[in-house]
Parts: structure tokens; sequence; C-alpha cells
């Protein structure tokens, strides 16, 4: 496959691309070209043309491209053609909130267990989930065989809990908490931190204040 | 100021050094270096001393960096030095979340009102604030003179209401809707989707597994 080389920006932005084929087809629109889709996307033509050619041979030159075609071959590059499963550690504020959103499951994503160090909350039923003790983190993963977990721990306990999951086999965190993981190669990490966006942000106010 | 020509990358990591900073002062650290502030952050030494020195002469060779004088010009950099404030449009499941998350207080940011469009919502009080119809956006934004917008309102209604913001006078968007934004310039925006975040791990999980 033509996976190895792509760039790491352009990875990034398959998912908003594949999010706009997507809606096209619901709009039952056969073939785009660059332009639709940018327009579609919010972004330009050529930075998309750019990060397709990434993937090969795709599209018609005049012609534009195959809207199904595409949502299959982006789909296959990220590896979203068969269900992936998750587990969720930490069954606080943000994990409640995340166990409800529907956006893993249209995705692919299934959440498959949950977690929680708190006994007033283990054995919780939710969305068709108990919430089971993280005793019990190595032998759900492997009857599992969950592959990702997304995290929503205190600080404190982040980086021990990571450390379990990854040798029970997880190989891909999506990390809310407010720690920078430290994991082994071949462990992709995610780190998700609203506070780090809103300053970025601050940064954008008061640069245009001046 | 010195704050025009700092790399998006390097604004981006900023917030990462300023929590360690805040770290090590608690620890009653005064001074550190770029090898131990890069080991408290999880990056490298030779990034750390690129990236500081994009915000002007900092720090003694040989000796490090003052802890507190750099959490202080790190803080002017990112527009910190005074408390800023947000509203909150969108209180549904995230936006509940949000709204008890401590972390935003913690790094000078308040939110000064919620707005709902449920009227099953709107007069519900939280954490003393009371949910807002968003008929009264524009008026409570001048009123509070909120600069920043966190939106976790439902996809197909989110530019609408970014519109009003923006002509209301806010300036910097945290946007968790699953909708590209388009702002006028001179507006910031960013876009928090976690489902692409999960495809992305996907990406990385499907590459290993070839």
């Amino acid at each position: 496959m033509e996976r190895a080389g792509i760039p790491a920006t352009t990875i990034q932005r398959l998912p908003l691309y594949l999010r706009c084929l997507l809606q096209a087809e619901e709009q039952r629109i056969p073939l785009v070209n660059s332009g639709t889709l940018a327009e579609m996307c919010g972004t330009n033509a050529a930075q998309i043309r750019k990060d397709l050619s990434y993937l090969g041979e795709l599209g018609t030159r005049g012609i534009g491209y195959e809207v199904r075609a595409l949502i299959e071959h982006i789909s296959a590059v990220l590896g979203i053609t068969e269900r992936r499963r998750a587990v969720l550690v930490g069954f606080g504020r943000f994990g409640g909130a995340l166990l409800g959103y529907p956006g893993f499951a249209e995705r692919g994503f299934d959440i498959v267990a949950v977690f929680d160090s708190d006994p007033d909350k283990i054995g919780v039923s939710v969305g068709g989930l108990t919430v089971l003790s993280v005793d019990e983190l190595e032998g759900v993963l492997q009857a599992t065989g969950a592959e990702i977990a997304i995290m929503t721990t205190p600080g404190d306990v982040t980086q021990e809990l990571a450390d379990r999951l990854v040798r029970a086999g997880v190989r891909g965190i999506l990390n809310l908490a407010p720690v920078r993981l430290v994991v082994p190669e071949g462990v992709a990490v995610r780190q998700v931190c609203l506070s780090t966006d809103l300053q970025v942000l601050s940064f954008h106010l008061a640069q245009n204040t001046l």
C-alpha cells in the first residue's frame, strides 16, 4: 500500500475530506472536483490536490473524483474500513459525556468497556455497559482485543494507567487528561487539551490588540 | 513586543512549557535549564532553546532560566496576564461537562455566561450561572465584553451562531461542534474534533499492522 510517506499534516486533513465526501454522497453527488471539495471543506483546491496525490493516482483530470471511490480509498488509508474497539478509562464528567457521544460509533469506533477506580461508580450501568474496576483492565483488554484507549483520568494516575494499557496491548491513546504521556515507539498518542487551545486563542487575541 | 514572527508550532508548545514551569515553581525550584525543562515537558532541550529564542533574550548560558521570570514572560506573550472572559454556547452533554471543568478558571479564563436554545434548559442554574436563551447573545456579549466563545452546539446551527458571535465582538472561538467554521480575518478559531483524533490514531494502527 501507499501509506508510507504521507505527511502528518495530510493525515490530519483526511478525516475532514472524508466527512465532506460523506456529505456529498448523502446529497447524491457522484463526482466532485477539487474546487467543490475545497469549498465544502473550507480549504483550497491546490491543498486538496496535493494531499490526495500522496494517496496514489486518484481522480481524472478535468472530471474530478468519484465520490464513492474516494471515500473507500481514504477510509482504507485511515484504516477505518473495519470497526475498531476502544475502551474508556475514567468515568468522570468528561468520560460520561463522551460515552453518550454518537460520533464515535458513526465513524466506526465502538467503546466496548469503561473503567473507573471509584467504588461509587463501579457497577453503574451506562449506555449498555457497566462501569468496571480498573483492576480488571488487563483481563478485559485481552478479552475484547481493544486497541484504543480514551483516557479521561485525573492527571496523577494517567501515566501509570497508560503504561498498563500499553502492556495489555493498546496501541493508540486519545488522552484528555492534562498530562503529557510517555509511551514506547509504535504506540500513538493524541493529546487533547482545551486549556491549551484557549491559551493559543488568547495569544491571537493579544496579538490583534497590539 | 517581540510577538510577531513566532511560529505557530512554537505558540502551541508555550502552554505546555508554562504548565511545567508552574509545576517547577510549586516545587520551589528557582532556576531550570533547558534539559530539566525538556524532561518535565517530555520534549528535548534543543527544541525548548529554539522555541524560547523566539521570545527574546531569555536565560543565562550555563545557568538556565529563572522560573518566575520565564512564567511571566510566556504569560505575557500568550496574553494571559489578565483574566479573559468567555461564553459557552450550547448546554448539552459536553457543555455541561466543560462548565464544571476547573482548568479554565485556573488558567485565567472565566466563563461569564452560558446559552442554549432549548426552553427546558433556559433558566437552569449551574455553577453560579443561569442558562440564557441564545436570543440574548448580543446583549450579554455587549454587557460582559467577553471575547471568547466556546461552542458545543449541534452542527447545523453552529455557523449561524458563530456569525452572530463575531458580529457581537467575539474574536476567538473554541469550536467543539463537528463543523468547519468560516470566520472573518482577525478572528481565531481552534477546532476540537475527537472523532478526527481517533481516525488519526486509526491511521497509525493500520500502518503498524502492515
